[in-house]
């Protein structure tokens, strides 16, 4: 039962995999930043909750009047819209306590599952006796300002106030907010997030020092912009990945490119392919099967984690094709071991809420320069050109992305030079088989901003709730950001006190 | 001759100060932030250039063509506008020398005058080997996207663009493309502002860290936000200005406005008024003439500086009246003293660009909560009351100010506690005979947020040009100054070359 929905949800994460890949067309094909609640539902599925209404009754749903526009004063930006959030009491210290408030900040997806999934938050609450707080990023889930994502996206007048900068102005108004509602003044928060929810944990303790104490940044890639990052650091660690788990595997990938491609090439070559792999339409282009692939094997190893392994299950199925199988029959036997048996595999799913939603946000702002070149990686060649990209993006929405704003607004080169002297109290945790972590901060930058990194993890692991199955080094790794943590809030203590004593003005 | 112009442009100043106040009637008058300029004319009246025409060879005018809307991808904000700077590289160690970089940022008014009137940069140039840079704020000056500021600011759909996170990005993606143009990739630039200005500049160094490496914030007013500093912080210090000049005059002042009311209140009494004080047009009320004066004392102690000290100018007329006089003909003497024998004096001047300009800013997010009560000063009671405010502003423009929307973007609340462990390399200078020192940052934060003031200072006097006449406590504060920008330098020299040599990643 749990494998079945297992690879249900593992289905669903591919269909928004796949799709980005097909809107840019071959050369500009980006892996996505995945949610993270994909993840959660992949490795907690019989505790996943679709809907806030399953939640038990200490999450209490709320919303909040917020401003559209914190930038601009013109007409419209005087408009608001309802934010969702979330909140948890159960194991607050309680109003003029100065008990800590834990906030999760959302990112690319509706925050239904967030609650149950992100158990960082309510495993580590009681120690803390924190409010847990968790809001939903704009225009995802019940928080959009103008009908449904796909309405909101393709109407120039209404998709450009979709952007982080004021994703986090509005978290920054919505926590001053509860702060107040919970009589909360002298509470430090912390922020907490992974992925792009990461990220914007990272830049909202640069950019809001005054209202978060610090932040928890799990596995945010925040070095992938504007070519700080080598274009194929996240291929190179799937790749890696599979070669750890199996050479021969991952040599039969490598060499399965070429031989899609020449079948293809050949009469009825797609036809061939499409029955070979099951398709549940038929391959227009060889490309509709490699980006599936592609896809897959990304997936698999982003979300590498135990007790389960997904790169283990593919090179399961590869490798223990009987002997002597031909190279696409293995392939095929690794799509089975991980998606499941199933009548047909859908490579042209329709877009998701965060598959719109993200599409946008990467033609716009988020722009990551993700590529590979030839023979660098196990995969065939997809260098990133920043000339198609931008090419597509405005043949999509008319408009031109701007890929130097989110180094100019939130810095990202020369970190460690820039950071050191300015800047406290992040802790970027990674763990190194998730491909992200080539963008991520993997050394202190100074002894407040830690780099927590754990060899075998994988992306966003060390904030899902803590299981009995945990290896040690996971449970050791969330203990580290803990006593951080704790280090952060006894000073933030030590110093109130002595302000409140006089000593300090 | 001198003092022509310097009555000239002190009438000048008068005008902007004045304007500010009929338009938010009676119980709302806010003393604005003057802009810089306006105290450089004053003080260097033979130096000061009207136009960048004028301007010495060495300073270079170009313009940059500017992102509208840095925080919204809507169709208008990818309009652009073309913003003016002005380049001296007459000192500068040259490309890849790293030598650093002086980055004035433009206020609330034109930079025409600000290339010779802000000394400081050319002063401390050559010592620095460093290259100057002039911005100018958007929608002053020649760098308003939408025509006229009169024009701009009528309309609502091109006035929202107008505000303080808007003109700070510039700045980060001006310096940006500056830093490229002259191949200054390791040059470390130092943010300097007077004023607004000086709020801007410490805004910039901690919401860029990564492009400013320090900021010299001139007195800058941080905390006149949201109630940090009382009502009356402003008026107390302009009051007590006129107590340490003359006990005589301060009492002069506190008894005449009570005069004005009386005489006002009998038939014909404002006719009285207007002849007893040459105003160019009939008053209509009382309050004119007490907000003229007002004005008056507001900015001669604003600008209470060496060597003319208006202050005292302002006292002379008023003690030395015959003895005898009536109190009103003391003030009228002071009028005189300060502003020159004129054939009338104008209480009902048009706005300026820069009075159009402030009016929008401060009915928008820069709500600065300036007031005093009952007898709390040497003036009249006028107490700022933010219901009536927003009444106001709504009146004029049709939205709402959003008062606590500074504070909640950069801050300003538990400074001390909020910016100890996090920030760093701003200097708060501050006169504490500037009214706006009663909100400035005036005790060191940490090592490097530090507090430099004097106490005989006035606003902005610091980075003014060097005079032969300057008093040694400002020679001091200047020397000070430079040295931690110097330290700053060192430091980051360092940094660099330790990261350079492997030292660091």
């Amino acid at each position: 039962m749990k494998m079945n929905k297992l690879f249900l949800f593992q289905w669903l994460l591919l269909l928004i995999f796949t799709k980005t890949s097909l809107i840019f067309s071959k050369p500009h094909k980006i892996p996505r930043l995945t949610p993270l609640i994909q993840n959660i539902i992949q490795d907690h599925s019989n505790t996943f909750s679709s809907s806030t209404n399953d939640l038990p009754k200490e999450f209490e749903t709320y919303y909040y009047k917020q401003t559209l526009d914190h930038f601009n004063y013109g007409p419209k930006s005087y408009s608001t819209f309802k934010q969702r959030y979330i909140i948890n009491s159960k194991y607050w210290g309680g109003s003029n306590s100065s008990s800590p408030i834990f906030a999760y900040l959302g990112a690319e997806s509706s925050i239904d599952g967030d609650p149950l999934g992100v158990g960082f938050l309510t495993d580590f609450a009681p120690q803390f006796k924190a409010l847990l707080v968790y809001m939903e990023h704009r225009y995802y889930g019940e928080s959009s300002p103008f009908k449904t994502m796909e309405e909101a996206v393709k109407d120039e007048d209404t998709r450009g106030y979709f952007n982080s900068a004021q994703a986090i102005a509005d978290y920054a108004e919505l926590l001053l907010h509860i702060k107040e509602k919970y009589s909360a003044k002298n509470s430090p928060i912390i922020v907490i997030g992974g992925s792009y929810g990461g990220m914007l944990a990272s830049w909202f303790r640069m950019k809001y020092p005054h209202i978060a104490l610090g932040a928890l940044a799990s596995s945010a890639p925040i070095l992938y912009f504007d070519n700080i990052t080598p274009q194929n650091g996240y291929y190179s660690v799937v790749s890696r990945d599979f070669k750890e788990a199996s050479k021969s595997c991952y040599h039969t990938i490598r060499k399965s490119w070429a031989m899609i491609d020449k079948i293809a090439s050949r009469k009825s070559g797609l036809s061939y392919l499409s029955r070979k792999f099951k398709t549940c339409s038929k391959l227009n282009d060889p490309f509709e099967l490699k980006d599936y692939l592609d896809s897959m094997y990304s997936v698999a190893a982003q979300y590498n984690s135990p007790p389960s392994y997904p790169v283990t299950i593919v090179c399961g199925g590869i490798d223990g094709a009987p002997k002597g199988s031909h190279i696409l029959d293995r392939i095929f036997a690794g799509i089975v071991a991980y998606r499941g048996n199933s009548s047909c595999y859908n490579m042209n799913p329709k877009p998701s809420e965060t598959g719109l939603g993200w599409r946008w946000q990467t033609c716009s702002e988020m722009v990551m320069p993700i590529g590979r070149g030839e023979y660098d990686t196990m995969f065939f060649s997809a260098p990133f050109n920043l000339n198609n990209f931008i090419t597509d993006c405005k043949k999509k929405y008319g408009v031109s992305p701007r890929p130097h704003w989110i180094t100019t607004y939130y810095g990202g080169k020369d970190i460690k030079l820039i950071l050191q002297r300015f800047a406290s109290n992040i802790i970027f945790s990674n763990g190194l088989r998730d491909p992200y972590s080539s963008a991520g901060v993997l050394q202190d930058i100074s002894h407040s901003l830690q780099a927590v990194h754990t060899r075998n993890g994988s992306h966003c692991l060390d904030i899902l709730s803590k299981d009995s199955s945990d290896p040690e080094w996971l449970t050791m790794q969330r203990n580290t950001e803990v006593k951080i943590i704790e280090g952060w809030i006894a000073k933030y203590y030590a110093d109130l006190k002595a302000l409140q004593k006089g000593k300090m003005h």
